[in-house]
């Protein structure tokens, strides 16, 4: 256990970001509940700031930088949830966010990360782009480089979702995570190790972006390969840093398919009449069409954002 | 005062139903309480029972009945939100409820009904066919006609919501609620004039349903002649019941047009997260388009329901 960080760092996190986060409600649906049976306990960050758990690791990123580097900036290449709440972030702390995107990212998105206070510096849509843009920003102002996922102060902040989560609900028997890029997945792992070894945390993945299922059978990082899925936060691939945690404390990842997590968004839009994203919904289709195993258990589930275009959306 | 119904009367139906309906949140939203700037409250009844405020109003008047007409059962007439809120009040008393509903209603509306223990009696789509229906339903089980809106155990029913609301939020300049049928508009009233009278009620009400409008300016119950409106929750016209508590109580009915309902509803579902029905947005479109009035008060919204159809959205 000693090569994870310890559980006063998660509870200094915790103290750190506590007062620039929502503490997000844990909703229930008796209807939805009916259907497995279980008892499911939606932990809603949809409800975040920026709308989505991302603000929380920023925020522990931004507010851990010593004080020298923080006059220079932090910088990250996002088109997603991270870009707007690494700006948030960045600009509630004083410090300067420079944000990659690419040039042909949605006009809305390049807005609404310019109107949380980032600084966006377009570059060409290939990684290889994103990546050199990156550097020289970085080089010009001396800014700090925070990865989305793959930065263990990003990773703690993220666990403090799950953390609160155990704190309201006592003795869950499963906490169901969306495994995308292995912030959250790997921030979930270590706050059940902390505070809540008994709950076994599952991996939830898109069949068609299953890269972390595979990385986990054979133990080393796969790459995601042409991730084809609804499920846009969860395209990208694990890293060096969280994929340890993951692989060593997670039970297992399911694997659901494109018309699951569209049937399992659904029923929380029309039953919870809440608005979450595909990427949140991948966790109750990992429940739902595996009732077997769900069977009579307290299950927290995370839903991580609920950034949805109004104008693109699968139901017909 | 003595000619509309006791504190003492609202206090009781509180009791009466409060185990059988959820006590609702109060939410905010800090930026689209900047847009006016005002401080706002949406009182979130799409999170009731059934997706509506309709199952206080129903609750309350299936529990008000005496015992020897408990045995015949209850009986409308609604293809809406109404005939599931009966049903679930009536079959949660075992009660039966009768519900007639137009043979051309969706087959998931009948279908909703039916699971909520409604019996459900299909008449032809005409209002005088379904009162033809509804009268014979009557003179067959001896049941008792419970309507909508235009009924005094309902409009007490429905006063709980605004109830709820002063209960929680202080000091309140306003309460905007949508207007309709006249049943959830007559019962803030009552509640404003009885718990908080400081606080004026407004009514909302799409241009293309303005009845209720020109019944107040007019001092007689205006019919709606082809509504053609989004918000078909407020397609109906008032009640002799409800009109004397509206026309006497209500400060104001404001009006809005349907870009703006659409507009309104959007910017809660992608700002809150949450989704609300097109009636419910009428509140906040009432506000977000008349500004100046509304500026720095502290302003509670009505929000009646969040019952919509995925297939069929405004958005593009």
């Amino acid at each position: 256990m000693d090569r994870f960080p310890q559980k006063e760092r998660l509870i200094l996190a915790y103290k750190l970001i506590s007062p620039f986060i929502h503490r997000t409600p844990v909703l229930t649906c008796s209807s939805i509940e009916a259907m497995i049976p279980a008892q499911l306990f939606f932990k809603c960050d949809n409800f975040q700031k920026g709308g989505s758990y991302k603000i929380r690791g920023a925020t522990n990123a931004v507010l851990s930088l010593e004080e020298e580097h923080k006059r220079a900036g932090v910088a990250t290449h996002s088109s997603g949830n991270f870009a707007q709440a690494l700006s948030i972030a960045a600009d509630t702390a004083g410090i300067i966010p420079y944000i990659i995107m690419p040039g042909n990212a949605p006009p809305v998105k390049i807005q609404a990360v310019r109107s949380y206070g980032g600084r966006v510096i377009l570059s060409e849509s290939t990684l290889k782009s994103r990546e050199q843009t990156l550097h020289k920003t970085i080089a010009k102002h001396g800014s700090t480089f925070v990865h989305p996922s793959n930065d263990m102060d990003v990773i703690i902040g993220q666990a403090t979702m799950a953390m609160e989560l155990i704190d309201e609900v006592e003795q869950l028997d499963y906490i169901v995570c969306p495994i995308g890029g292995g912030g959250i997945g790997a921030g979930t792992c270590l706050a059940c190790l902390h505070f809540s070894p008994g709950t076994k945390v599952i991996g939830a993945e898109p069949m068609n972006a299953d890269d972390a299922y595979w990385s986990v059978k054979k133990g080393s990082i796969q790459p995601s390969v042409n991730p084809d899925t609804i499920a846009d936060g969860l395209r990208t691939q694990l890293g060096n840093i969280n994929f340890p945690i993951i692989k060593e404390l997670i039970q297992e990842i399911i694997r659901v398919e494109e018309d699951q997590i569209i049937a399992a968004m659904r029923l929380v839009w029309e039953r919870m009449k809440i608005i979450i994203e595909p990427s949140s919904a991948v966790s109750l289709a990992a429940v739902l069409f595996n009732k077997d195993q769900f069977e009579n258990k307290r299950i927290g589930l995370i839903i991580t954002g609920g950034n949805v275009s109004l104008d693109h959306l699968p139901f017909d």
